[in-house]
């Protein structure tokens, strides 16, 4: 039984973590940055050095193509996403795209011949962070949403992803649009603590939490500190205070599952001696059932009613709904085989992280692998794997991926 | 009895006001920006057309003289201050300043002669929005800082005041230290209700309220929205969220007078998928008493050391203590004077907000004239006066400026 090499893993891990690297060993690799570029050209040089293709749709998903037997048999995808949080860790998502890039290089190593072709994906704007939803590009391939739409999401500063495209040189020819997948896999980091508690080496992912993501816009009167008494303002700040502590509430309201955050926050005018007049906000909730989400959704905007007792009007927008999913069996079942067959432990898990692959589910079969993290700290600087763990999730996709591209 | 020329004062303000206007009619001149170097420049040209020397300190303040016969005797001293709040409105200070302006044309109009100089400041940031503290270069000039410390406080950019001043020209050559002044007098708009609530055409202020100010920094730990379950958080933000409600609540608690306003919040890394790890955020607390503000900070730091229940830890540094200060009784019994003469009403009052004449008076005679302001509305683009209440300050301000002016 062939292996991947897994000192190549690890290195070209370390190297691509200089990418945007931040003092506290983390990275901040925001979705179509300039890091983002350096990142995607350094992927590109490598596949290319390594004789296969590389393809770029309109998207900015990067597909490299290792060739099968047969071409005119849909192929098998594997793949994640380079883009990190600010400041975030160096192993979510472009764990799984060099765990993929191994898995083809340990294919020409042993000058493995296979039936389908191979195609390895990196997903623009997984993360969500600097522009909103996540998964916005393997959405637009998928169907879920429309590419005008995906274009013209904005992030902060108003930059669209159009022009992020444009401006890193990575808005593709390729339509941006769903080719036939045979079976498609991604290997992940767990985000989550379990696998590390359990002292299991891999998860296999049967299925993905809903996720419900908005905008609100909380709108009170700016006035001045020193002279508007405490009864006469309509602070926007203290009405959000008490949002997020409702919210926060609604989370433990449907424990243990449920997850309610609130990530972003943006006061105006933000300066010290005036009451603030406008607080815009990120709400997410997460679950495992839909009905729950509706639960929490119908929660948050009597919540936001509530404000008006302050003189406050709260404007929630909702721009995310991400059914829960369940993976494929036939897929799954490759990946138990794989593990069997390696000799790792592993269980069945729920995802609380949304992932491109969800996305990809719907219209291939599709499932994920994942592998333990220290103390499930992710979407953090402290983000961190061992490189035993890096190497049984890659032999673990080596074999599922394989083992479903020989498959006529 | 002479009067200022009430539609000149009006045309010159609205000229000013195209300085930084805002789409919604205010005005974003923040201190030492390049709206406020244009706006200094407008000034000290008005100035010097007039026939004015202009001088400008070390702090970028502006000292705008107009000669008296005996030009060794202590001046006089009118002035405000010309930079604004983000968002901000167009009397707030800068109708002190080109009323002071205003002043100086009418006695050259009249070709009145006084025995004093007569000297119009500009002080450079007084709101405290880009800098913190409010106040800073007339606590330079009046000895409560030290230069050094001034010129090294940095704006959110990490900007700082020497930096800024070099950037838009002004930093001058003349020492910012305080030279003797027989009187000063500061006019202002409320930026409170009373005086229009009561229909009183002028305020005449005793006393101004203490201030507290300070940076708190709460320390939580980053983690992924989707696979962090609720009792398991180190959220920086709702950590915040409580910690808001309780500053508010401390401003209930000493009602009428307290204040306690959060201004400006932070959040790392700021991104709708992360738990916060971080909220940097302002508390500021008002009160007429020293020792009421005492016991409000005193409350603040309990409920911070509160917030590691919630496992986030809160640096409290106070930035600024500005002490509750009494004007001048010979300063205040010339406007009162101005008052009676001229036939308007007047009351005497407290100001919630800090003024530099507050600074000024610690070394030198001086008092401050207010006039009202519609609803109360400031550090708002809102913000509104009427020609004839602007008209009414200017011309108590022309005859308490005049009459010390007048004295040997
Ligand atoms: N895996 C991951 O962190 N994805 C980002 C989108 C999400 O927060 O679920
Ligand atoms: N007058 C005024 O708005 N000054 C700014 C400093 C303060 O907030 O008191």
């Amino acid at each position: 039984m062939i292996r991947i090499d897994a000192p190549r893993l690890w290195s070209t891990l370390a190297m691509m973590a200089q990418i945007g690297g931040t003092p506290a060993g983390g990275v901040t690799r925001l979705a179509l940055s300039e890091e983002d570029r350096i990142a995607r050209n350094l992927l590109r040089d490598w596949a290319l050095e390594a004789g296969f293709a590389c393809d770029v749709d309109s998207m900015g998903n990067m597909f490299i193509r290792r060739a099968g037997k047969n071409r005119d048999l849909p192929p098998v995808m594997t793949g994640s996403h380079m883009d990190s949080q600010p400041l975030g860790g160096n192993y979510d998502g472009i764990y799984g795209v060099l765990a993929g890039l191994e898995v083809l290089r340990t294919l020409n190593d042993h000058q493995v011949e296979t039936e389908r072709d191979i195609v390895l994906v990196n997903w623009t704007n997984e993360e969500g962070a600097r522009f909103a939803p996540a998964m916005l590009a393997s959405g637009v391939w998928s169907g879920q949403f429309s590419e005008e739409y995906a274009l013209a999401r904005a992030d902060n500063a108003g930059v669209t992803v159009g022009e992020a495209l444009d401006a890193i040189g990575y808005r593709g020819t390729q339509p941006a649009r769903a080719f036939p997948v045979h079976a498609c896999y991604e290997l992940h980091i767990e985000q989550g603590p379990i696998l590390e508690d359990e002292a299991i080496d891999i998860g296999l992912v049967r299925a993905a939490m809903g996720q419900r993501w908005f905008t609100l816009t909380l709108d009170g009167f700016a006035a001045h500190a020193g002279t508007t008494p405490m009864h006469s303002r309509r602070d926007a700040l203290t009405a959000f205070a008490e949002l997020a502590l409702m919210v926060e509430e609604i989370g433990y309201q449907h424990k243990p599952d449920g997850r309610a955050t609130i990530g972003m926050a943006q006061v105006t005018p933000n300066s010290r001696n005036v009451v603030p007049s406008r607080v815009v906000c990120s709400v997410e909730f997460r679950h495992p059932q839909s009905e729950v989400l509706e639960a929490m959704e119908v929660a948050l905007r009597e919540a936001a009613e509530g404000l008006a007792t302050r003189g406050v009007t709260a404007n929630v927008e909702r721009i995310f709904d991400y059914a829960p999913i369940a993976f494929d069996e036939a897929c799954l079942a490759r990946s138990e085989k794989a593990v069997e067959a390696l000799g790792y432990s592993a269980k069945p898990m729920v995802s609380g992280a949304g992932h491109d692959t969800c996305y990809i589910s719907k219209i291939a079969p599709a499932s994920m692998i994942f592998i333990p993290c220290e103390k499930g700290i992710s979407h953090n600087e402290a983000e961190k794997i061992l490189p035993e763990w890096s190497e049984k999730g890659a032999n673990v996709l080596l074999h599922s991926v394989l083992s479903a591209a020989l498959e006529k």
